[in-house]
């Protein structure tokens, strides 16, 4: 058996190349992790999720509680077996999408009492109960229970609630049954605010967990208090533990967040832009809804080696789309997560050169010429 | 380059098993070509249906003539090239979907003017526009235009409608650009009357197509009436074409007919009942939506290679009916296809080693016992 570890390979500036070392298998960072709600990477067979180079996924405790059921999971092998993913998986707590989508909810120091958004049914999540599921899951990677802070907020609702995640980090971590190669990640919140995210990093470091989040961010903020967040809380965060960035991003929010030193991501938006027509690239994003595409014989991304670029024309991508036909979604959801894995990829490699910075100035280049492209210059 | 031919290697009975040799590569039959309306085998990557086995698809060309349009597909490389499927496709004449799909419907000797079910916009197919679309869309096999006679009709009507369609076929015969390894196929109407049946054959006979459909069956005839249809028909066809029954059908529907005679089908049953949460197994069709597979660890059909059965519980395939995830629409089409593909070619084997008819009492046994393990039994 493996323990469960993180390896700083190196660094460029602020910005680490790791290896998470897990009992399902090792994870190259920084790392973008595609996220697999309800056991599944929408529109996508698994085998193809790691065909694009992904190492790790995400499934949310919240979804898979109420449907099938933490029980019935375990029953049917726990998550890799169940959803034929044998790497490395990460499950959020449910506390973000209690908050978000559950009817009903009351949240008290003991937890979060809420009616599920499909049937009605009343379900109380606690740190408890909450990491006590991830274990029926078989996550690889549990998250403490916490309350992702509102935002905007005042400081003293920021506090309150950062205090309430810190009590619950703790019975979170009381909960954890420690098993070779797995981990339990503590989440940090704090809103905006410097001293609490300060106190809130204390707290969780006091506990000592396998890994760190940073919460409550990517919630209306904007990148640029994303970014300054991030400058006053990653250097506070330990080393040698990796850092997750939870729910983000776009792909400049990517680039910038590698920059000021997060190793791990998650977003829905690959994989729900590749629903809607909306394909990232090295130019930029692309509607492939517009009209404009409809005679294109040229590939979505010429420099992409995914399916949707190799094989098929714009022109027929847009036929699939404006047609509805669930091919669409799957090569353009295909393609998306091609885009952020190649990305990271990118990004990993040019840290290990020294070269982050150029990187991302090229990146910001290149974006750019895809949006004056799109405007038929 | 290759001529378009039919070679007929071996019978069993009535039933036989040949080759057709096309520009774009040869069909094994009898053959189960899945349905491809807009050009994607609906939920499919077209690797995954060649994986199956499947050699040849369809493609609908009302479908395509409104959307994205011939003129579009021909500039876009034709439908290999737009669709990514190198092998050959067969394209129907659009006659039938304008009858069942289109709106305020004028027929008359020139051919039918109608409005698109999608923009109410006017279009008129006739034999030379229809013939005229499908070298456009560069159909591998061109199919004659002709009317669907519904079902039931009185003899008068079967008999009009039968020397309308003959009168069509000539015109789609001249209309025909020939080209090496490019067929054109009439089509048999009469409806269940053995006497029209007899002179369609004659009139397309001396017309001299590369094959043969029986038209205006599976419309609602039952099966019994559809099997004493093909044994006054496919007798009176000629030994050394490839003959193709358009539309057909369950797996008992194919059986049947492959004793009969028939070398070709096609059907949406697999692909359609694949998005409705049903499955064709060896063991009978299984509704996946049914709360009885909830927690059942076994695979869909323990026989099937695909991806399915290999790598998924009925739990988990149940899980992502009732979740609306678009992964268990894929996977049920590809088995459905997987299954459909693996009975032709079960049948093939029969033919080659004269046991077809064993083959077809095992199948109507097996079909039987799944329908006893269904209930509980």
């Amino acid at each position: 058996m493996t323990a469960f570890s993180f390896e700083l390979l190196g660094t460029d500036g602020a910005a680490r190349r790791g290896r998470v070392t897990t009992a399902h298998g090792t994870i190259e960072t920084p790392v973008f992790m595609p996220v697999g709600t309800a056991a599944t990477v929408k529109a996508m067979q698994p085998e193809s999720v790691a065909s694009t180079g992904a190492q790790i996924v995400l499934a949310n405790t919240y979804h898979l509680m109420l449907r099938p059921g933490a029980d019935r999971v375990e029953r049917l092998g726990g998550l890799h077996t169940f959803m034929n993913w044998p790497g490395p998986i990460l499950t959020d707590s449910g506390g973000f999408q209690v908050m978000s989508l559950a009817k009903l909810r009351k949240l008290t120091e003991h937890g979060v009492t809420f009616q599920s958004h499909i049937d009605g049914a009343k379900h109380t999540l606690t740190p408890e109960s909450s990491t006590e599921i991830q274990r029926k899951l078989d996550a690889t990677i549990t998250m403490a229970f916490d309350e992702c802070t509102p935002f905007p907020v005042d400081k003293k609702g920021a506090s309150n609630s950062m205090r309430l995640s810190m009590r619950w980090a703790t019975r979170s971590r009381d909960a954890f049954v420690d098993r070779e190669g797995y981990g339990q990640f503590g989440i940090v919140q704090g809103s905006v605010f410097p001293d609490l995210r300060e106190e809130s990093v204390k707290a969780l470091r006091g506990i000592d967990f396998e890994g760190y989040a940073i919460g409550g961010l990517a919630v209306g903020e904007g990148q640029e208090l994303m970014f300054k967040t991030l400058d006053f809380t990653t250097p506070l965060l330990p080393v040698h533990k990796p850092r997750y960035l939870m729910g983000v991003g776009k792909p400049s929010d990517l680039v910038g967040a590698v920059l000021r030193g997060v190793d791990m991501f998650d977003c829905v938006l690959p994989t729900r832009s590749g629903r809607t027509a909306q394909a990232f690239t090295r130019r930029g994003t692309v509607n492939l809804r517009n009209a404009r595409h409809a005679d294109d014989l040229r590939p979505l991304d010429e420099e992409c080696g995914c399916p949707a670029c190799k094989s098929y024309s714009r022109g027929y991508l847009h036929h699939l789309i404006r047609c509805d036909e669930i091919l669409g979604l799957m090569l353009l959801t295909w393609h998306n997560i091609q885009y952020y894995q190649d990305l990271m990829a990118g990004m990993r490699a040019a840290i290990e050169h020294g070269t982050l910075a150029a990187f991302a100035h090229q990146f910001d280049i290149d974006q750019a010429r895809g949006d004056i492209e799109a405007l038929g210059c």
